[in-house]
């Protein structure tokens, strides 16, 4: 496999890591670890830490992570997660807010998931757990910290009926992402994403089942945007 | 076409009328119009008729009742749920209570059709109309309708989550229909019918798509069951 | 994570346990176990039975059953079930009746999980196994079974016609449940799920796939709305 | 279009007529009506017809049927069949017996499209029609009819429960036809057809949604197969 | 019938408006036309008038304009959109910027449906049309257009790479819309759907097939918290 | 689990024994072994085995089988087929034909259960495996065996063509077998099961995915109808 | 509407035309009519003809035809193609061989649709029509035309097999086109798309249903890289 | 089982091998090693390697590698592909080019199936991986590599959206080979599927999920029409 280099790219042979996306499009790169070996990962991680980029990695094992902190100590795993990251550049002021909401224990995961990916792209993020369509009022207890956030993402499997309820009670944009929590018809999150495509309720966008990280990733786009609009205003 | 008949059975040549099953069963014959030609409805209608029984036609146009007023004068026609009744039988005391709840102004026939089937079948009935996900508030509003019923039938089209919400207020069965309502990704129907066999509040039962007649069945069923039950224990 | 605590809610970091929501909603907090480990069920264990309440908990392994067995001797395993109780209110008596119909060998779990829940709720259960639609005769020598009963669950995989059959032979509230068995075309339980959902004999509802909870709750709720009519009856 | 002709093709310009496939496969040459225009049908026919061949027209409406018999006042429309037979060659005496069966008025269509089909392919045919899972009893009456038919075609929509029970009581060969009657999770038939392939009871085999012409064939297969069986035997 | 009133909801028998929502949830209420009547939707409109909100009604065909323009001659309707719209109050100035793009003609009418809520919303709005997959080139002439946007809205059909292909140009919050535009296994728009939820770039979100209204309000609501994060700065 | 017994039942707990049915049905009490322990097949079919009845065990594993062959040494395991035997009445002498072809090697085991259930039967098998779509010639070749067969069972997977290849050149009733050979689009099954559905073919009837015992049986009883057919003649 | 016009544009409001699309992929800009008013495609034609450019409509119906030839009376019809094209260029001499076949005359459209296609891209064009898996014996006497092409296109609905039976004769690339001709479980094409995509046989490519403008746009590409190969080996 | 065997073919017992082929229709015998024990896929190859032809052995793990080894040590593993070959004729000179591109990390071992195919084949094969949508900019450095093939085969999985990329920048057919590469909705290559049948570029054909060996043969399939078109032509 001979391919041109150019500036921007690393070449690890089985992997070539975009070291400008960060600047072209804001969202650093991203490793996803299943199917990989944990020896690639730790390719990858020495070459974006080599270049001076922070590192995210999703859905690592703990085993793959017991290969990666052994080469790179500094490395931390977060277990709800299921990622590795490492600080490589000084860690800027987390900004704005994101709310990250989930049904159930079991979704628990995807939200984590979700939570790390946006305090990863410089968000405050605020954790709102355990609140499902069952218990109504403990939602309603809640409402202040969907209100005061710039995006909310909900995570919810079966019926995937929460970002519908939430999306009744405030005006924010919602990131709803289905899980694939569930058994039979839950068909591995196809009935969550479903009630969240058809929601009655306006201005809710859905992702992948189980993409904390997509979801993560829009909301804290949308935190950024509305940063840079002060930011630009106050210039302007 | 040569049937050897019996005592219970009328045969139309058509449709053979099976007399007998409402005392076997305890649900009326009904006629299900579509397919069928408004000669043919009038036909079995004359039939169950001369036999005494109360007749409930569902999904009956306006044109196929025309035809049928025409000859039986006293049958009435339900523009709200499709369906043409006619009172052969002195009608009984309705007793118990049934609520019908639906989500939407679109949903408002099937809804209307359980209703109906209900009161057929001897039920009371009460009507929560427009009561929606996206307005939580009218909903904790009719909370004493929900609550002094014997079953609850929710209605709903779009995401289906509507039976979520009502269960987890209330401690009646629950009979959730979904109906055929949204475009793209409900898919006629599935989408909900999915939400709703994969509540996370148990105790809800499940019936066909737009079935409206099926969940006013299964919901007087549960009312008559309370109902003898009662009288049981007087006697006993 | 820091929630506010409210007097009713019982926090364990992993999971909130709504203890109010059996006076709410009539239904204990139940305990599903696939995905949980063993830990986590004994500590949601401890904390319902220091609140008082009854506890069951569902698709229990033998392994899960053995952590907790240790630290709470009085926990029964039901290995047809596969669930665990525990008693810790004194068990009221039993009443009413609902009965629970399988079709064969291969549906038994599903069908001990749906009876196992409505004894638990409190109602009589009459266990009607191995009757299947191939075997007509044996159905029709129980019919007296199902006609005492206020409440019948079907469960049946394969072609799932069994709820059909029953249906047009008595006329009682029937919860049918779709279990995964088969192979090919079953789909897991869909072509069972289907032939529910579009029975010929409408007062059928259904649950979803291998949910023996689910309609076991729904039945209970049948059961005691029956009971309750009669209650309020006396004292009105 | 320009072929090389053989002796025994008739080439129509947009139809080939394979005249030789009777004797090749024992099926005579039918032609399926829909999206072929009422002189393209009347073409076919008059080829067939000078060739001495009788003629089965599938799924003709009664617009066909007009042009038709202007040109051909022989033939004949089977209304309930919805197909067009024309006879050229000397009928022979029908010879075995094959049951068809149908569950509702709404199937009767499918199931004469097989009776007829099964009828021009030599074959003695019952008519067993409005016999369905929800009155077993009319079923149990009419037992004598398919025992002592060489194959039985049970022609069923909704839960296609019908050929499982049947098989459940007797003997024979049953090809099932699975019909797009129904709504909702019906899905056009595939609910019906997802029950017969999961039949409980084997020596099922079942055919495409609404054909009732490939089970009229195939049921008329096995009852020739019988018959040559026997005139082998006395000739051997 | 029979509802209790309440201050903030105006009841027209077929339907019940509530006209607290815009100050609930940031969103005015918004007509979905298919399956109303003209007469229907004209008297929302008037309700809605008479309590001095501004109108959008969406999928209105040109049949149901003609009556609505008879009895409040100011409403507006957009071809493109296929929506009416009528100014009660004072329009406010735009602000901000969404930008909306589409793969085709054919997926023209979803995209300025987006584009039109949108600016109901408030937002100032740049349409990019006619820009696909396969003419890059154009796409690249077109980057700044995006680049000034908060939040940009990708509309296509058939394959759905359109999304994917801006989302790795640029870094604001993409909302992806799929349509039913393709015929065979595009399935109505699930083929497009799917390719946007499985994107290989982060950050984009989807809405349900043809759903521009969906779009335009999760848009809307982005650049809405982009300006009021700007104001509360100031004010803070 | 109190049932009430009948002379021709036999209750071992966890399932019952339908004896009679043979007589009933024509078809043995077969054992589906996926799912039981090695220990209730070892009882079932000792039980049969006391009742005088032969015994077919399919999808049986070598670990079953070494458990049943310690305590019944006369049973046979059959590798292909992947199933045990017992012979218990006297073997009658074979009779008819019976056609199984099969596509490919891995297509085999299906092939092989197909072959042995009809042996059980009663019927004679000739096998043809190996002939596949993809080499015309080896088909061709094969003929003879096909046109003397009383009915002829076609197993194949990946793009289920073969039983539509045959069909067009013989003239006997078709049992075709989808198998869950392939990968990708193959989906375990559907694609071949679609194709043998949608032969243009007629005559083609279809049994569930990997089912060869459900085609053996199917084919035994055309077998049988001809056999029954012939002696019925003889002594009429 | 307001794009920047670049050179090689042609902007007509509510379509973009591609001119310099040929040059860059070799495939003239072609207008699918579906959807489009007469007017629209007359005043693509236009710019098209104007530019020098023959043109290509395909689905177009008799009426949009009547309203092209008023205005261009050069313009064809290509009835059993369902195309337009208009010739603005000299027509080159076609060169090299394509052969198209189709499986029965409900297909013919499809296949007529790729035949024209490959001409209008310079291919010489063999059709191959009629020519079915029920009657191997006319596809045997054709293998002439197949192996003398450069590549094959085959047009099948139903079980689509035929595809896989030539691939088993040739060694010819193969371009399979399902067409969306039979009912029920054909699902409008979906049955012979995945028994073309699992072919037993290699080197079969698929393409979308009904797809035959695709099919003979990859058929002409690879009949033009022969042809190109040539020239260039020429001169080099 | 006892064949009649004929010259051109190799009976093992498992599997016949059609030593024929290769001249019958340009492509070898290749051994699909999933489902196969070593030792079965040890005597195909030997009895291929006696015949003297070339070997080809796909999806071969490295434990079977491990056992063929042993036995012909000349056999080569090709851990990328997950392959096996074994030289047995002297291998000809590459001719002409295919080119392979793939999207990720994740997708190189189908690229690599596709490759090592078209090269056992003869074709010249040129790789281009790790070029994916997200980073157009690699893609347009490498559009060289394309424009001198004969044909492109492009593997992508998740939305599949490359080849309608690289289709809109060049005029060689497209060879497009979705894979099982994702999670949730892309449903094991489903989705990457759809989007490449549904693609807006003309030209591109698809091939089954994972199918690296199709695309390959299709692709040396073109190769070499085009190179016997050359020789032909200086033949001629």
């Amino acid at each position: 496999m001979k391919h041109s280099h150019n500036q921007k790219e690393h070449d690890l042979g089985f992997a070539r890591i975009d070291l400008d996306r960060y600047r072209r499009c804001g969202i650093p790169e991203v490793i996803y670890c299943p199917g990989k070996t944990a020896r690639q990962i730790l390719a990858i991680m020495k070459a974006l830490q080599k270049a001076g980029h922070d590192v995210l990695a999703t859905r690592a094992s703990r085993e793959q992570y017991a290969v990666v902190r052994k080469a790179i100590p500094k490395a931390v795993y977060h277990e709800a997660a299921r990622a590795i990251t490492l600080d490589v550049a000084k860690q800027p002021k987390p900004y704005g807010l994101i709310a990250v909401v989930c049904a159930g224990t079991s979704d628990l995961p995807v939200a984590e998931e979700a939570a790390l990916t946006a305090e990863r792209m410089g968000a405050k993020v605020e954790r709102v757990y355990d609140v499902g369509v069952a218990g109504l009022h403990r939602l309603v207890n809640r409402l202040d910290a969907f209100k005061s956030a710039r995006a909310v993402v909900v995570v919810a499997g079966m019926e995937g009926a929460l970002p519908s309820v939430i999306g009744g009670l405030i005006d924010k944009p919602i990131i709803a992402v289905p899980t694939s929590i569930g058994y039979g018809t839950s068909m591995q999150g196809i009935a969550a994403l479903l009630a969240m495509l058809n929601s009655c309720v306006p201005g809710i966008s859905v992702v992948n089942i189980d993409n904390g990280f997509g979801a993560g990733t829009a909301a804290a786009m949308i935190n950024r945007v509305a940063e840079e609009t002060t930011k630009n205003r106050r210039l302007g």
